[in-house]
Parts: C-alpha cells; sequence; structure tokens
C-alpha cells in the first residue's frame, strides 16, 4: 500500500479552543500608519503545491477592520467566531456565526469587528492571485455618497 | 464605483443553527450497496468560475463513514463539528472541534463518525480533480494487517 503520510504530521489541532492551531504561526498585522487595516492577524490554515486554493483564518479584534481592497481574484468567506459587518460593493452587511459571504472579483470589501467582540472568518482564496488594489479619493467619496456607508467606513454602525 | 454585486446575492445564512444554509443544497449519499460510504450529506458552500478550489461541508451521521477511497488530489479537512475518526494512509486519528487534516495525494482515507454524535467537516478541494480510486482487495487486506486498523474498518474503535 502505497503510503506518503509515514514521516509526516498530518493534524494540527486547535490549542486551547481558542482559534489558534498548533503548527500555525499567528502573523500579526502591523497598524498601519494609514489606517489601512487595524488589529488583524492571519494564519494560513492549507497551503502548498497540492492545492490550488488556500484557507486562511483572520481574527479581527473588537473595533478593528480589514484592508479596504479590491482585486482581480474573489474570497470565499465563513464567519466562524463572533459577529460584525462586512462591506461588499454597495452592500453593508451584518455578518455572524456561521455565514457565506462571497467577494466578488474587482469589488470593494471590507471586514469590521463592529461589536465589542472578536470577528474570525475563514476565507478561501486562489493560491495564484492578484495583489490588492487601494481606493483612490474619487472611490471613496463614491462609497460615502452612502451614509450607511459612510458610517460604516467610520466605525459609526449602530449595535441593531 | 465598479460593483458587480447590486443583483446579486452575497451571504447564504446558516439555517437554524443546524449547519445547514439557506440556499445550499443538501445532497444526500445514497446508502451505498457496497457499503463504500453510509449516512453523509455533502453541501457544497463555494465554487464556481472564480475560484480555483471549492470548499463543501460533509456531515456524517452516528456510525456512517465516507467512501474509504484515494486520488491524486488532497484533501484540507477542518472538523467542524462533533467528533470521530480518521483513516490517513498508515495513520488512524481521533478528530475533534477544529482539527486540521491533511489528506495527500494518492493516501488511502476514510472519515468515520465513530462516536454516539454526528461528524462534521469542511473539505477544501481542487476545482479541477480527477477521480477517486477504490481500493482493491489486496489493499484492503494491506490496510487490514494492522490490528487497529481493521478494527477501525469494520466500525469497531473503542471510545477511548
Amino acid at each position: 500500500m502505497q503510503d506518503r503520510t509515514v514521516d509526516q504530521p498530518i493534524i494540527h489541532r486547535e490549542a486551547n479552543a481558542d482559534f489558534r492551531w498548533e503548527g500555525v504561526a499567528v502573523l500579526p498585522y502591523k497598524e498601519d500608519e494609514r489606517a489601512l487595516f487595524s488589529a488583524i492577524t492571519k494564519q494560513v490554515l492549507f497551503s502548498g503545491p497540492d492545492f490550488d486554493g488556500e484557507l486562511r483564518y483572520f481574527e479581527i479584534a473588537p473595533g478593528g477592520f480589514s484592508s479596504l481592497e479590491r482585486h482581480e481574484h474573489a474570497h470565499a468567506v465563513l464567519t466562524f467566531r463572533g459577529r460584525g459587518h462586512c462591506l461588499v460593493g454597495r452592500q453593508l452587511k451584518r455578518i455572524e456565526h456561521h455565514d457565506l459571504v462571497i467577494v466578488p472579483p474587482l469589488t470593494w470589501h471590507q471586514f469590521r469587528a463592529s461589536f465589542h467582540e472578536p470577528l474570525g472568518f475563514l476565507c478561501m482564496v486562489n493560491a495564484k492571485r492578484d495583489r490588492p488594489q487601494l481606493p483612490s479619493e474619487q472611490d471613496l467619496a463614491d462609497m460615502r455618497s452612502d451614509p450607511e456607508i459612510a458610517k460604516f467606513l467610520l466605525n459609526q454602525l449602530s449595535e441593531d
């Protein structure tokens, strides 16, 4: 019987039931002086030559947010811990436990831990993907023309 | 601002907190007369032309099991509900909440809901992938030569 697994670990267990996995690095994102993202960590759960996709776990501390960006590649997101809000194009959504969120190509998006709790989510992407684009001042002005999106971008959503 | 999301749903919510998602079909696997798999359902959470990978949710009812198979493509598995056991090559592992399991290429594998509870797991695969191979009698005899694997295949693991 062919067996390529004898000498390699096949399991990484969650440590302390705290959304941290043994053998998986927790990559802190530095606070960005341009305030493009804040208080977010990344763990790459699955990646490598055998996979055309990657599965990552992001966690945003209360009040933090992911980068406001867009790119040719799509995101497939599964809310894994806590609650928050996301902006996907013109759609502003409250997200919570196990919600599935699709971010289509070339669509502005941002995730925010807008409640007093962490927001953790799994995110599947293509292994081969383009670099994110950041919004221009005009793009931002277009987004802010929607009052609800303006509040979201200022982290001023009410907790309804 | 470009926006491709105005007319399409970006969110599928979990219905009744029961690992079933609105708008996602629950695909029952028929009981297989050759007993290759039993009591397992599949939901395809993310798939489509924008993704080189797919994310599926499988759920095995207590006592059920997935197909014993191997293939060129790899599996990336995250235990999502309950506990059970998996066989990956010669490695037999108890798996539980949020464990990450890698099934390398061409490695025999099977998942079993070996406790009195469902075993649910997320599974990332490549969108383009080969068809599974089933074990020959000789392959099965080789596996059964390990007493623990023989017990696993007969669903006779003790709950330690």
